[in-house]
């Protein structure tokens, strides 16, 4: 029934996250989602790593982008991203620990220009 | 550093999110998660499919339930419902295309009285 659809959902499998494709303002494909960082507690999706294959001289293949960095496009199936390959070789350093860290939180948050997700 | 912990986080990459338990009131384990559905639009986790292998007389085994009748116990690094198998027998049919209608999400949250994730 139309009047019950909600077409703007588009919904995804846990199982089926890792893998989509994630591209670059003028729509080439730079990389896909490696995983996503899920809060247990709340429910909320606040990070993707993201496996940049696209951009091939970048030292290290995987960042993690807050969420907020991505925006969804039901036609490309997949991601949009305005991050650019400087913004990437500068980015913080990130190790399992960064997610139990609000500083690190708050430094990649400022450093990809996203409103903390936590309020201010 | 104490101070920038937020320890009332518990993270989990989507990667491992399968698996994870599911208990009962008294703390008995009843199943497992099998996998999350994810709006990709919103980063929001709404519905949780468990597979419920400790109620071994069921007649499905996977069931979905709304993200919100489920909490996360740090203590028992799992999940913890208030759903009873009677309730699991009692709940609506579902198919691929009952993500998609929102008839159906109303009957569901309000067959486990959890309200609406979307308001009134």
């Amino acid at each position: 029934m139309m009047a019950t659809a909600h077409p703007n959902h588009a919904w995804v499998s846990s199982e089926d996250v890792e893998g989509t494709n994630v591209y670059d303002t003028s729509g080439h494909k730079i990389g896909e989602v490696d995983h996503l960082m899920i809060d247990k507690l709340s429910g909320r999706v606040h990070y993707a790593v993201i496996s940049f294959g696209g951009f091939l001289s970048l030292g290290h293949s995987h960042y993690p982008l807050p969420w907020d960095a991505l925006s969804f496009d039901k036609k490309l199936d997949g991601f949009r991203t305005t991050v650019t390959e400087q913004q990437l070789r500068d980015s913080p350093d990130f190790s399992d620990d960064s997610w139990q860290s609000r500083d690190w939180e708050r430094n990649i948050h400022d450093h990809y220009q996203v409103p903390p997700y936590w309020g201010v």
